[in-house]
């Protein structure tokens, strides 16, 4: 089921500026006990993509309406949110003002296959490029993460690494990463590239309270050899231990299984 | 009018990929005299987009005809045509067999007012993001287009100058820029970001042609003050003389001139 504006439709406007220009942002959030799962987060996130792109906010109270509407009552699901800039303009230039068409759509929930004991990761050649003005932000120019999704399709590979032009660690094609070392958790500094994931935030916020140091660093891919542990993370796979990356093997992962049960344990509550 | 997939069709499917990640390509054509101008340049463009993107490659007799039949005996318009991989997929993953839409659309020809002796051109503050396996497409990622667009409301600006994060010239919001110095003709590199213009292309066989010697550069900002001429190019304007960036000024332009009478003669003998 699709609403487009509140209504029944599966169909866009072939004017709509997100399909010419990628204007506009996302959110793609899990259903879990029939709620939606840090829907505040998300919220946050959405607003600030569209304030940064200078689209009119969204109504956040019919977003949620919308969302369970479209959740239909399923206990696990995953909800797309899509906010384009509508149609309109003339070329890039954006119209004085903007119409925002509001898309909100139900997935089944993934049937992911992941081993117990972590993920099989594999270093994309596929670059993410860097602009401060668009990092953070979910938007809708992901040519690159579809190319890099693009590079495997041996289904034993779980996920891909994304580094910058320079060679800078940022995320995975669908994931934000952490390493842990020495026992502190690191996590790559996103204000150049990357997305700015709810799960990335939640997990920081969750070591604070377990008392872990964390550290938003400069990453390079040689690093992560030497990490202790590595792990994936997003809204709707939650965390994902890594256990292999090129020639590396990452064993016992006691800092990750700890914020694994603290996160199990935040979401039997919510 | 709209064709989709040869169909008059406003509307596409809210799945698209083009919609969700930019997934596609598109050109931006002129109709000039009733017929469609350097066609064969805009096909191998689009072609290469789909090659380099992995989407199957369109049928051209198939586009050209709708082409015709979207421009409608109209003597000027514009033909905006966008392929997108369709459908389906797992998230960021391409589908096994994609079904590429098809997506032909007219727009009136733009009523650009522009002075005689040149444009005025500004410099944009958002940045062009590099990325050597997107740079040269025309594909479907272009917020920071928009957002430099954005930039400016004042219809005595004309046109945007972008550069990358390292501080060299790129190109127009919607064109691509050259410069003349010494009697030499100056274009930017674009083998790490920018789009490579059908009619840039153009204008470099043109020039060729004329005997006139051209470079592919790295250009610095600061460079272009000091300049002999500036102009930008695309298929739809053609060649717009500038006569104003920030505190330069540009007179007399006999090679832009040139080339804009040459490039004139070449559409009448089309």
């Amino acid at each position: 089921m699709i609403l487009l504006n509140g209504k029944p439709q599966d169909l866009i406007p072939a004017s709509d500026r997100g399909l010419h220009y990628g204007d506009g942002v996302f959110e793609t959030l899990a259903i879990n006990n029939g709620k939606p799962q840090f829907w505040t987060a998300h919220m946050e996130r959405l607003l600030d993509g569209c304030s940064r792109l200078v689209i009119p906010l969204p109504d956040v109270a019919c977003l949620k309406a919308e969302t369970t509407q479209v959740a239909d009552g399923c206990e696990r699901a995953v909800i797309k949110i899509i906010i384009t800039r509508g149609s309109g303009g003339r070329g890039y230039r954006p119209p004085a003002s903007p119409e925002p068409q509001r898309l909100v759509m139900h997935y089944p929930w993934p049937d992911y296959v992941v081993p117990q004991e972590g993920i099989t990761l594999r270093q994309c050649l596929t670059p993410l490029s860097c602009n401060p003005r668009l990092a953070g932000i979910k938007h809708l120019n992901r040519l690159e993460q579809v190319m890099a999704r693009a590079e495997w399709g041996d289904d034993l590979v779980h996920e891909g690494l994304m580094l910058d032009l320079d060679g800078n660690v940022i995320e995975g094609t669908m994931s934000n990463l952490f390493a842990v070392r020495n026992g502190v958790l690191l996590t790559p500094d996103l204000t150049r590239c990357g997305v700015a994931g709810v799960m990335r935030h939640q997990v920081l916020l969750l070591a604070h309270k377990l008392g872990i140091t964390c550290e938003i660093v400069q990453l390079r891919a040689a690093e992560l050899e030497g990490m202790d542990e590595l792990f994936v993370t997003n809204s709707v796979i939650g965390i994902w231990p890594v256990s292999c990356l090129g020639e590396a093997r990452y064993g016992e992962a006691p800092i990750t299984q700890r914020l694994i049960s603290a996160l199990n344990l935040m979401m039997e509550q919510k």
